[in-house]
């Protein structure tokens, strides 16, 4: 059986997604739980390889295994051997042409910024600490040349090489969030797929913009001639969650 | 010059306040933090010696030091070398017969339930998943035994062995806290000091009360017989935050 499974998890603790040989990591630590009731190795296939430090609300995997437990048992066995910062929200059955990744027709981030003052010891792996204040409404009209088919290949990491750099961005939206007496702006971004560190790269540019360091035109000039020299500040890993994962909705049978 | 500084920390990653030799602990960071800045190194006292996973909105610590550096600029000295998850909030000057635990008149510790029906990976660190409702009435209630001045013994942890269990509890409140969505019980205890463990059994001995495992009068008779071993449940680390550390407050001059 293909299982699909919806997990959220606190990524402060772990070098990423991605299993590595040395360090802890989300899929590391949920295959070894699989592993434990399956009593064999078995690969998981995530939707997003998240970085270190970054948080996911709604990380979508599949992997396949033999029907030894009920559906409806199966997420809370796994969540009982996963550590609390990882947990398991829905499990469902899917056939064999289901991929977490290639099926995938869209996500959802959210970047948080705390713009309180002082930092706050408990928001520090949760947030971004800027400091200072932002005009919402700026970062937001400056943020709507992003929005449609383009060329990313300005806003992604270098070092990564992958050909095609053309992605949609459905919605970039901005607000604000008061909480326990903290004040935090959200970017919440959605788009057909992102590239290596897209998100973080786009947040860091506006953050540029908003401090000055140049024009809207002086922005989108580089945006659009794809020039991967011009943005080089990337928001922190702490500030970003993934926040939804689309998938087609199956025809009703 | 003696220095007296005001801390909070994230408890998650440390265990826990005391120096030890080869995990990090939130005295050993904050001495390294100094020995960078003294270039010497200088041992610094803590108000309480608190347990691995716990938080701090408050700990106080005293230390002796060169006055090297101008007393409006040290906390933020220090702050530039901390961690993000160990805060300096504030740096008073101090006579020489100042110590933080000797000096100290009281202090109030902060125990947060999560009563939510789903555990919140983001929040697993921050309080103990307890999933179910609690009614604050009735624990508060039976909390009130123990606000005055008693010995204490039936709640220290065993392996402790302080001769003087006499304590005084000024109050203890419950209340419920409403935060993104989630719905927490805090218990808020203030008291003259408290013995090893004594607010997390206290807490538990609460719960275990509240699931009906004794009456209020068995509670009550183990309770002033300082039988140390009717009380056997410790709530977790990670529901603790030491919330202020009360000084007498000095004479005008």
């Amino acid at each position: 059986m293909r299982y699909k499974c919806t997990c959220q998890y606190d990524g402060s603790h772990y070098a990423g997604w991605q299993r590595q040989l040395k360090q802890a990591t989300v899929q590391g630590v949920i295959e070894n739980a699989l592993a434990k009731i399956y009593q064999k190795h078995l690969v998981i296939h995530g939707a997003s390889r998240t970085d270190k430090g970054v948080h996911a609300y709604a990380q979508v995997f599949h992997f396949d295994a033999p029907e030894v437990i009920p559906l409806d048992k199966l997420a809370k066995v796994i969540n009982r051997i996963l550590p609390a910062d990882i947990y398991i929200s829905e499990v469902e059955p899917e056939t064999q042409d289901f991929h977490s990744r290639y099926s995938c027709i869209g996500k959802a981030y959210v970047y948080r910024i705390d713009t309180g003052e002082q930092p706050n010891v408990f928001k520090a792996n949760y947030a971004y600490f800027y400091g200072k204040t932002i005009a919402l409404e700026q970062l937001e009209l400056a943020s709507r040349h992003f929005i449609g088919i383009h060329d990313f290949k300005a806003f992604m990491a270098s070092g990564s090489d992958k050909e095609n750099t053309i992605r949609e961005i459905y919605d970039i939206r901005f607000s604000q969030v008061v909480s326990q007496g903290q004040t935090y702006i959200e970017m919440y971004i959605h788009g057909s797929g992102f590239l290596y560190n897209m998100v973080r790269i786009i947040m860091g540019t506006l953050l540029d913009y908003w401090e000055g360091r140049y024009t809207e035109a002086e922005m989108l000039e580089a945006f659009k001639s794809g020039n991967r020299h011009f943005f080089r500040r990337t928001a922190p890993a702490c500030g970003l969650y993934l926040k939804e994962t689309f998938y087609a909705s199956k025809p009703a049978n």
